[in-house]
Protein backbone atom coordinates (compact mmCIF):
# COMPACT_ATOMS: atom_id res chain seq x y z
CA UNK A 1 0.00 0.00 0.00
CA UNK A 2 1.52 3.52 -0.64
CA UNK A 3 2.82 5.56 2.00
CA UNK A 4 1.56 8.81 2.48
CA UNK A 5 3.76 11.61 1.97
CA UNK A 6 3.14 15.49 1.08
CA UNK A 7 5.55 15.91 -1.24
CA UNK A 8 4.65 13.38 -3.70
CA UNK A 9 2.82 16.03 -6.02
CA UNK A 10 3.64 17.06 -9.48
CA UNK A 11 1.39 19.96 -8.70
CA UNK A 12 2.96 21.94 -5.96
CA UNK A 13 -0.37 24.45 -6.04
CA UNK A 14 -2.36 21.67 -5.42
CA UNK A 15 0.22 20.64 -1.96
CA UNK A 16 -0.18 24.58 -1.20
CA UNK A 17 -4.24 23.79 -1.31
CA UNK A 18 -3.73 20.66 1.01
CA UNK A 19 -1.57 22.20 3.25
CA UNK A 20 -3.83 25.06 3.28
CA UNK A 21 -6.77 22.78 4.52
CA UNK A 22 -5.00 21.02 7.03
CA UNK A 23 -4.10 24.15 8.76
CA UNK A 24 -7.43 25.22 8.94
CA UNK A 25 -8.37 22.03 10.53
CA UNK A 26 -5.65 23.02 12.71
CA UNK A 27 -6.87 25.98 13.59
CA UNK A 28 -10.63 25.01 13.69
CA UNK A 29 -9.31 22.37 16.69
CA UNK A 30 -7.48 25.03 18.36
CA UNK A 31 -10.80 26.95 18.76
CA UNK A 32 -12.41 23.84 19.54
CA UNK A 33 -10.00 22.84 22.55
CA UNK A 34 -10.09 26.82 24.05
CA UNK A 35 -13.74 26.39 23.69
CA UNK A 36 -13.78 23.16 26.00
CA UNK A 37 -11.42 25.39 28.41
CA UNK A 38 -13.34 28.54 28.60
CA UNK A 39 -16.80 26.64 28.82
CA UNK A 40 -15.09 24.75 31.80
CA UNK A 41 -13.79 27.80 33.13
CA UNK A 42 -17.33 29.35 32.70
CA UNK A 43 -18.89 26.27 35.04
CA UNK A 44 -16.69 26.91 37.73
CA UNK A 45 -16.42 30.46 38.49
CA UNK A 46 -19.68 30.32 37.05
CA UNK A 47 -18.90 33.23 35.22
CA UNK A 48 -21.53 34.16 32.47
CA UNK A 49 -19.99 36.44 30.67
CA UNK A 50 -17.35 34.23 29.68
CA UNK A 51 -20.27 31.82 28.80
CA UNK A 52 -21.75 33.96 26.71
CA UNK A 53 -18.53 34.88 24.86
CA UNK A 54 -18.24 30.70 24.39
CA UNK A 55 -21.88 31.02 22.83
CA UNK A 56 -20.78 33.81 20.92
CA UNK A 57 -18.06 31.51 19.56
CA UNK A 58 -19.34 28.55 18.29
CA UNK A 59 -20.71 30.11 15.59
CA UNK A 60 -17.50 31.16 14.22
CA UNK A 61 -16.56 27.30 14.64
CA UNK A 62 -20.07 26.40 12.99
CA UNK A 63 -18.38 28.71 9.42
CA UNK A 64 -15.01 26.84 10.18
CA UNK A 65 -17.01 23.88 9.17
CA UNK A 66 -18.79 25.42 6.42
CA UNK A 67 -15.27 26.45 4.82
CA UNK A 68 -13.39 23.14 5.18
CA UNK A 69 -16.29 21.64 3.32
CA UNK A 70 -16.57 23.76 0.85
CA UNK A 71 -12.92 23.96 0.57
CA UNK A 72 -12.37 20.04 0.45
CA UNK A 73 -15.29 19.60 -2.41
CA UNK A 74 -13.68 21.77 -4.17
CA UNK A 75 -10.22 19.77 -3.58
CA UNK A 76 -12.11 16.73 -4.85
CA UNK A 77 -13.67 17.66 -8.33
CA UNK A 78 -10.77 20.24 -9.48
CA UNK A 79 -7.85 17.87 -8.42
CA UNK A 80 -9.31 14.47 -8.65
CA UNK A 81 -6.95 13.02 -5.88
CA UNK A 82 -6.41 9.31 -5.28
CA UNK A 83 -5.06 7.07 -2.75
CA UNK A 84 -3.41 8.90 0.04
CA UNK A 85 -4.36 12.36 -0.76
CA UNK A 86 -7.57 11.17 -0.94
CA UNK A 87 -7.55 9.71 2.51
CA UNK A 88 -6.20 13.11 3.83
CA UNK A 89 -9.23 14.61 2.09
CA UNK A 90 -11.96 12.13 2.96
CA UNK A 91 -10.10 11.91 7.00
CA UNK A 92 -10.37 16.35 7.32
CA UNK A 93 -14.42 15.74 5.95
CA UNK A 94 -14.86 13.37 9.03
CA UNK A 95 -12.82 15.03 11.38
CA UNK A 96 -14.46 18.59 10.66
CA UNK A 97 -17.79 16.58 11.56
CA UNK A 98 -16.25 15.78 14.93
CA UNK A 99 -14.67 19.35 15.91
CA UNK A 100 -17.86 20.93 15.16
CA UNK A 101 -20.01 18.35 17.66
CA UNK A 102 -17.21 18.98 20.15
CA UNK A 103 -17.93 22.61 19.80
CA UNK A 104 -21.70 22.31 19.91
CA UNK A 105 -21.05 20.33 23.93
CA UNK A 106 -18.82 22.89 24.96
CA UNK A 107 -21.43 25.32 23.95
CA UNK A 108 -23.84 23.43 26.23
CA UNK A 109 -21.54 23.11 29.07
CA UNK A 110 -21.47 27.42 28.99
CA UNK A 111 -25.28 27.20 28.58
CA UNK A 112 -25.56 25.40 31.91
CA UNK A 113 -22.74 27.73 33.19
CA UNK A 114 -25.00 30.35 32.30
CA UNK A 115 -27.80 28.84 33.57
CA UNK A 116 -26.23 27.61 37.28
CA UNK A 117 -24.94 31.37 37.25
CA UNK A 118 -28.17 32.32 38.55
CA UNK A 119 -28.50 29.84 41.14
CA UNK A 120 -27.48 28.60 44.60
CA UNK A 121 -23.96 27.77 44.58
CA UNK A 122 -23.08 24.08 44.36
CA UNK A 123 -19.44 22.75 45.52
CA UNK A 124 -19.89 19.01 45.86
CA UNK A 125 -18.22 17.23 42.52
CA UNK A 126 -16.86 20.35 41.25
CA UNK A 127 -13.56 19.32 41.27
CA UNK A 128 -13.84 16.10 39.51
CA UNK A 129 -15.54 18.02 37.35
CA UNK A 130 -12.88 19.97 36.29
CA UNK A 131 -10.07 16.98 36.65
CA UNK A 132 -12.69 15.08 34.24
CA UNK A 133 -12.54 18.86 31.48
CA UNK A 134 -8.85 18.41 31.56
CA UNK A 135 -8.68 14.56 30.52
CA UNK A 136 -11.03 15.73 27.72
CA UNK A 137 -9.32 18.47 26.02
CA UNK A 138 -5.61 16.98 26.46
CA UNK A 139 -7.39 14.12 24.69
CA UNK A 140 -8.98 16.84 21.74
CA UNK A 141 -5.48 18.22 21.93
CA UNK A 142 -3.53 14.84 21.54
CA UNK A 143 -6.06 13.34 18.74
CA UNK A 144 -5.13 16.90 16.77
CA UNK A 145 -1.08 16.55 17.24
CA UNK A 146 -1.81 12.86 15.85
CA UNK A 147 -3.41 14.83 12.74
CA UNK A 148 -1.01 17.46 12.10
CA UNK A 149 1.56 14.46 12.72
CA UNK A 150 -0.38 11.88 11.47
CA UNK A 151 1.57 9.66 14.09
CA UNK A 152 -0.79 6.06 14.68
CA UNK A 153 0.72 5.34 17.73
CA UNK A 154 -0.62 8.84 19.12
CA UNK A 155 -3.54 7.96 17.50
CA UNK A 156 -4.07 4.79 19.85
CA UNK A 157 -3.21 6.21 22.81
CA UNK A 158 -6.23 8.56 22.61
CA UNK A 159 -8.06 5.43 22.24
CA UNK A 160 -6.68 3.98 25.84
CA UNK A 161 -7.93 7.12 26.79
CA UNK A 162 -10.95 7.43 26.14
CA UNK A 163 -11.45 4.05 28.47
CA UNK A 164 -10.04 6.02 31.58
CA UNK A 165 -12.97 8.86 30.42
CA UNK A 166 -15.48 6.68 30.86
CA UNK A 167 -14.94 5.22 33.91
CA UNK A 168 -14.48 8.84 35.65
CA UNK A 169 -17.85 9.88 33.53
CA UNK A 170 -19.49 6.87 35.32
CA UNK A 171 -17.92 7.16 39.02
CA UNK A 172 -19.08 10.90 38.76
CA UNK A 173 -22.46 9.75 37.29
CA UNK A 174 -22.61 7.88 40.69
CA UNK A 175 -22.32 10.74 43.09
CA UNK A 176 -24.11 13.05 41.10
CA UNK A 177 -27.18 10.41 41.77
CA UNK A 178 -26.04 9.56 44.88
CA UNK A 179 -26.17 13.32 45.86
CA UNK A 180 -29.35 14.14 44.60
CA UNK A 181 -30.80 11.30 46.61
CA UNK A 182 -29.24 12.09 49.77
CA UNK A 183 -30.70 16.27 48.98
CA UNK A 184 -33.47 15.97 46.48
CA UNK A 185 -33.99 19.98 46.78
CA UNK A 186 -29.99 20.24 44.59
CA UNK A 187 -32.16 17.97 41.86
CA UNK A 188 -32.15 20.44 39.45
CA UNK A 189 -28.63 22.01 39.69
CA UNK A 190 -27.04 18.38 39.82
CA UNK A 191 -28.93 17.68 36.87
CA UNK A 192 -27.06 20.45 35.02
CA UNK A 193 -23.87 19.37 36.68
CA UNK A 194 -24.93 15.90 35.32
CA UNK A 195 -25.83 17.33 31.51
CA UNK A 196 -21.97 19.00 31.64
CA UNK A 197 -20.78 15.79 32.82
CA UNK A 198 -22.07 14.10 29.98
CA UNK A 199 -21.28 16.93 27.18
CA UNK A 200 -17.51 15.63 28.49
CA UNK A 201 -17.93 12.72 27.95
CA UNK A 202 -19.17 12.80 24.31
CA UNK A 203 -16.18 15.03 23.97
CA UNK A 204 -13.93 12.49 24.68
CA UNK A 205 -15.92 9.76 22.30
CA UNK A 206 -15.43 12.69 19.54
CA UNK A 207 -11.89 12.68 19.98
CA UNK A 208 -11.75 9.08 19.75
CA UNK A 209 -13.12 9.15 16.59
CA UNK A 210 -10.50 11.71 15.32
CA UNK A 211 -7.47 9.49 16.34
CA UNK A 212 -9.86 6.85 14.10
CA UNK A 213 -9.35 8.80 11.60
CA UNK A 214 -5.87 9.34 11.45
CA UNK A 215 -5.28 5.40 11.63
CA UNK A 216 -7.25 5.18 8.56
CA UNK A 217 -5.35 8.02 6.76
CA UNK A 218 -1.87 6.59 7.54
CA UNK A 219 -2.86 2.54 7.21
CA UNK A 220 -5.81 2.71 5.16
CA UNK A 221 -7.42 0.74 7.73
CA UNK A 222 -10.88 1.22 9.32
CA UNK A 223 -10.83 0.67 13.36
CA UNK A 224 -13.79 2.48 14.42
CA UNK A 225 -15.57 -0.66 15.11
CA UNK A 226 -12.91 -2.20 16.66
CA UNK A 227 -12.13 -3.11 20.21
CA UNK A 228 -8.58 -1.39 20.87
CA UNK A 229 -7.46 -4.69 21.11
CA UNK A 230 -8.27 -5.82 18.25
CA UNK A 231 -7.37 -2.31 16.55
CA UNK A 232 -3.45 -2.81 18.14
CA UNK A 233 -3.36 -6.28 16.19
CA UNK A 234 -4.60 -4.98 13.21
CA UNK A 235 -2.20 -2.15 12.97
CA UNK A 236 0.93 -4.76 14.18
CA UNK A 237 -0.01 -7.21 11.34
CA UNK A 238 1.28 -4.18 8.70
CA UNK B 1 -26.21 25.33 -10.91
CA UNK B 2 -26.36 22.18 -12.42
CA UNK B 3 -29.58 20.27 -12.18
CA UNK B 4 -28.69 16.78 -10.36
CA UNK B 5 -30.22 13.62 -12.37
CA UNK B 6 -29.35 9.95 -11.97
CA UNK B 7 -29.32 9.79 -15.69
CA UNK B 8 -26.46 12.06 -17.58
CA UNK B 9 -23.76 9.40 -17.27
CA UNK B 10 -21.96 8.23 -20.48
CA UNK B 11 -21.09 5.81 -18.31
CA UNK B 12 -24.02 3.32 -17.37
CA UNK B 13 -21.59 1.22 -14.78
CA UNK B 14 -21.03 4.28 -13.13
CA UNK B 15 -24.75 5.26 -12.47
CA UNK B 16 -25.15 1.52 -11.42
CA UNK B 17 -22.32 2.49 -8.84
CA UNK B 18 -24.38 5.42 -7.42
CA UNK B 19 -27.46 3.41 -7.46
CA UNK B 20 -25.75 0.76 -5.56
CA UNK B 21 -24.77 2.72 -3.20
CA UNK B 22 -27.87 4.83 -2.34
CA UNK B 23 -29.53 1.61 -2.59
CA UNK B 24 -27.00 0.62 0.29
CA UNK B 25 -27.74 3.78 2.31
CA UNK B 26 -31.41 3.65 2.59
CA UNK B 27 -31.20 -0.44 3.57
CA UNK B 28 -28.69 1.42 6.46
CA UNK B 29 -31.76 3.66 6.78
CA UNK B 30 -34.37 1.25 7.21
CA UNK B 31 -32.43 -1.16 9.54
CA UNK B 32 -31.47 2.03 11.99
CA UNK B 33 -35.48 3.43 11.89
CA UNK B 34 -36.46 -0.31 13.02
CA UNK B 35 -33.89 -0.01 15.51
CA UNK B 36 -35.51 2.92 17.47
CA UNK B 37 -38.80 0.99 16.89
CA UNK B 38 -37.31 -1.97 18.60
CA UNK B 39 -35.20 -0.26 21.38
CA UNK B 40 -38.37 1.52 22.21
CA UNK B 41 -40.61 -1.21 22.11
CA UNK B 42 -37.61 -3.15 24.47
CA UNK B 43 -38.35 -0.05 26.65
CA UNK B 44 -41.96 0.10 26.55
CA UNK B 45 -42.04 -3.66 27.23
CA UNK B 46 -39.12 -3.93 29.18
CA UNK B 47 -38.19 -7.05 26.79
CA UNK B 48 -34.85 -7.47 27.72
CA UNK B 49 -34.97 -9.86 25.17
CA UNK B 50 -35.73 -7.30 22.34
CA UNK B 51 -33.45 -5.15 24.16
CA UNK B 52 -30.40 -7.75 23.49
CA UNK B 53 -31.41 -7.86 19.69
CA UNK B 54 -31.16 -4.29 19.76
CA UNK B 55 -27.57 -4.49 20.88
CA UNK B 56 -26.55 -7.45 18.15
CA UNK B 57 -27.67 -5.46 15.31
CA UNK B 58 -26.25 -2.46 16.32
CA UNK B 59 -22.67 -4.10 14.69
CA UNK B 60 -24.87 -4.48 11.53
CA UNK B 61 -25.16 -0.95 11.28
CA UNK B 62 -21.21 0.06 12.24
CA UNK B 63 -20.39 -2.44 9.18
CA UNK B 64 -22.96 -0.99 6.89
CA UNK B 65 -21.11 2.38 7.83
CA UNK B 66 -17.59 1.19 7.07
CA UNK B 67 -19.19 -0.61 3.88
CA UNK B 68 -20.57 2.53 2.19
CA UNK B 69 -17.81 4.66 3.32
CA UNK B 70 -15.51 2.06 1.37
CA UNK B 71 -17.94 2.13 -1.41
CA UNK B 72 -17.51 6.09 -1.71
CA UNK B 73 -13.94 6.24 -1.13
CA UNK B 74 -13.44 3.93 -4.62
CA UNK B 75 -15.99 5.74 -6.25
CA UNK B 76 -13.90 9.47 -5.81
CA UNK B 77 -10.57 7.55 -6.43
CA UNK B 78 -12.27 5.75 -9.71
CA UNK B 79 -14.79 7.85 -11.00
CA UNK B 80 -13.68 11.15 -10.19
CA UNK B 81 -17.24 12.43 -10.07
CA UNK B 82 -17.93 16.33 -10.43
CA UNK B 83 -20.73 18.36 -10.23
CA UNK B 84 -23.86 16.84 -8.57
CA UNK B 85 -22.61 13.48 -8.63
CA UNK B 86 -19.58 14.76 -6.29
CA UNK B 87 -22.53 16.39 -4.18
CA UNK B 88 -24.70 12.81 -4.13
CA UNK B 89 -21.40 11.13 -2.78
CA UNK B 90 -20.48 13.99 -0.50
CA UNK B 91 -24.61 14.19 0.83
CA UNK B 92 -23.63 10.19 1.28
CA UNK B 93 -20.82 10.10 3.38
CA UNK B 94 -22.26 13.10 5.64
CA UNK B 95 -25.42 10.52 6.00
CA UNK B 96 -24.22 7.48 7.04
CA UNK B 97 -22.36 9.26 10.14
CA UNK B 98 -25.27 10.50 11.47
CA UNK B 99 -27.25 7.48 10.43
CA UNK B 100 -24.53 5.43 12.20
CA UNK B 101 -25.38 8.11 15.35
CA UNK B 102 -28.69 7.34 15.36
CA UNK B 103 -27.93 3.71 15.93
CA UNK B 104 -25.38 4.37 18.97
CA UNK B 105 -28.59 6.54 20.06
CA UNK B 106 -30.96 3.40 19.52
CA UNK B 107 -28.51 1.35 21.17
CA UNK B 108 -28.49 3.23 25.02
CA UNK B 109 -32.03 2.76 24.77
CA UNK B 110 -31.49 -0.74 24.26
CA UNK B 111 -29.07 -0.70 27.18
CA UNK B 112 -31.56 1.19 29.22
CA UNK B 113 -34.21 -1.35 28.65
CA UNK B 114 -32.32 -4.07 29.96
CA UNK B 115 -31.09 -2.05 32.95
CA UNK B 116 -34.87 -1.06 33.56
CA UNK B 117 -35.92 -4.35 33.27
CA UNK B 118 -34.15 -5.38 36.12
CA UNK B 119 -36.03 -2.83 38.38
CA UNK B 120 -39.07 -1.74 39.51
CA UNK B 121 -41.43 -0.70 36.87
CA UNK B 122 -42.04 3.20 36.66
CA UNK B 123 -45.16 4.07 34.82
CA UNK B 124 -44.86 7.55 35.05
CA UNK B 125 -44.37 9.37 31.73
CA UNK B 126 -43.79 6.09 29.80
CA UNK B 127 -46.27 7.23 27.22
CA UNK B 128 -44.79 10.46 26.54
CA UNK B 129 -41.77 8.52 26.02
CA UNK B 130 -43.22 6.26 23.50
CA UNK B 131 -45.52 9.33 21.78
CA UNK B 132 -41.32 11.12 21.43
CA UNK B 133 -40.02 7.75 20.24
CA UNK B 134 -42.70 7.70 17.41
CA UNK B 135 -41.93 11.91 16.79
CA UNK B 136 -38.08 10.98 16.13
CA UNK B 137 -38.60 7.29 14.13
CA UNK B 138 -41.05 9.48 11.74
CA UNK B 139 -38.32 12.19 11.41
CA UNK B 140 -35.79 9.88 10.75
CA UNK B 141 -38.26 7.86 7.98
CA UNK B 142 -39.05 11.29 6.64
CA UNK B 143 -35.61 12.17 6.32
CA UNK B 144 -35.01 9.29 4.51
CA UNK B 145 -37.77 9.46 1.72
CA UNK B 146 -36.66 12.98 1.54
CA UNK B 147 -33.38 11.48 0.88
CA UNK B 148 -34.78 8.91 -1.53
CA UNK B 149 -36.70 11.22 -3.57
CA UNK B 150 -34.19 14.59 -3.37
CA UNK B 151 -37.14 16.65 -1.95
CA UNK B 152 -36.12 20.02 -0.42
CA UNK B 153 -39.73 20.66 0.82
CA UNK B 154 -39.75 17.41 2.58
CA UNK B 155 -36.33 17.78 4.45
CA UNK B 156 -37.38 21.35 5.09
CA UNK B 157 -40.50 19.92 6.99
CA UNK B 158 -37.75 17.23 8.47
CA UNK B 159 -36.18 20.76 9.87
CA UNK B 160 -39.81 21.86 11.15
CA UNK B 161 -40.18 18.87 13.03
CA UNK B 162 -37.13 18.89 15.15
CA UNK B 163 -38.76 21.85 16.83
CA UNK B 164 -41.88 20.04 18.07
CA UNK B 165 -39.50 17.48 19.17
CA UNK B 166 -36.91 20.12 21.06
CA UNK B 167 -40.04 21.06 22.79
CA UNK B 168 -41.58 17.55 24.03
CA UNK B 169 -38.09 16.94 25.34
CA UNK B 170 -38.00 19.98 27.41
CA UNK B 171 -41.39 19.30 28.52
CA UNK B 172 -40.52 15.26 29.51
CA UNK B 173 -37.65 16.53 31.19
CA UNK B 174 -39.46 18.72 33.38
CA UNK B 175 -41.83 16.11 34.34
CA UNK B 176 -39.14 13.54 35.25
CA UNK B 177 -37.23 16.17 37.16
CA UNK B 178 -40.21 17.01 39.10
CA UNK B 179 -41.18 13.30 39.48
CA UNK B 180 -37.47 12.71 41.05
CA UNK B 181 -38.24 15.71 43.71
CA UNK B 182 -41.69 14.26 44.55
CA UNK B 183 -40.09 10.75 45.59
CA UNK B 184 -36.66 10.54 45.76
CA UNK B 185 -36.42 6.87 45.60
CA UNK B 186 -37.18 7.07 42.04
CA UNK B 187 -34.15 8.90 41.26
CA UNK B 188 -31.91 5.88 39.68
CA UNK B 189 -35.10 4.87 37.40
CA UNK B 190 -36.06 7.82 36.62
CA UNK B 191 -32.89 8.69 35.79
CA UNK B 192 -32.90 6.03 32.96
CA UNK B 193 -35.72 6.86 31.21
CA UNK B 194 -34.01 10.25 31.21
CA UNK B 195 -31.05 8.58 29.23
CA UNK B 196 -33.56 7.67 26.95
CA UNK B 197 -35.73 10.90 26.53
CA UNK B 198 -31.84 12.25 25.33
CA UNK B 199 -31.32 9.90 23.07
CA UNK B 200 -34.74 10.30 21.18
CA UNK B 201 -33.62 14.22 21.28
CA UNK B 202 -30.66 13.33 19.59
CA UNK B 203 -32.61 10.82 17.22
CA UNK B 204 -34.17 13.88 16.07
CA UNK B 205 -31.54 15.90 15.74
CA UNK B 206 -29.29 13.68 13.58
CA UNK B 207 -32.24 13.21 11.53
CA UNK B 208 -32.59 16.67 10.74
CA UNK B 209 -28.46 16.68 9.90
CA UNK B 210 -30.00 14.39 6.93
CA UNK B 211 -32.11 16.23 5.66
CA UNK B 212 -29.81 19.54 5.43
CA UNK B 213 -27.55 17.07 3.04
CA UNK B 214 -30.70 16.26 1.48
CA UNK B 215 -31.03 20.47 0.77
CA UNK B 216 -26.93 20.61 0.05
CA UNK B 217 -26.97 17.96 -2.84
CA UNK B 218 -30.29 19.73 -4.59
CA UNK B 219 -29.51 22.74 -4.11
CA UNK B 220 -26.01 23.08 -3.38
CA UNK B 221 -26.76 25.10 -0.56
CA UNK B 222 -25.27 24.91 2.91
CA UNK B 223 -27.69 25.68 5.34
CA UNK B 224 -26.67 23.33 8.58
CA UNK B 225 -25.92 26.49 10.92
CA UNK B 226 -28.92 28.56 9.30
CA UNK B 227 -32.41 29.16 11.02
CA UNK B 228 -35.35 27.50 9.24
CA UNK B 229 -36.59 30.64 8.42
CA UNK B 230 -32.88 31.78 6.83
CA UNK B 231 -32.83 28.56 5.31
CA UNK B 232 -36.13 28.47 3.61
CA UNK B 233 -35.44 32.14 2.20
CA UNK B 234 -32.15 30.89 1.22
CA UNK B 235 -33.95 28.36 -0.95
CA UNK B 236 -36.61 30.50 -2.45
CA UNK B 237 -34.27 32.61 -3.76
CA UNK B 238 -32.88 30.22 -6.48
Amino acid sequence: MDKPTFRQHISSQFNAELEDVRQRVMAMGGLVEQQIIDATSALMSLDAELAEQVSRNDAKINQMEVTIDEECSRILARRQPTASDLRLVYAIIKTITDLERIGDEAGKIGRMAKDLASQERIQENMREVQHLSRQVSQMVRDALDAFARMDVMAALNVARQDREVDREYEALLRQCITFMMEDPRTIRRVMDIIWCVRALERIGDHAKNIAEYVVYFVEGKDIRHLTLEAAEQEIQQR
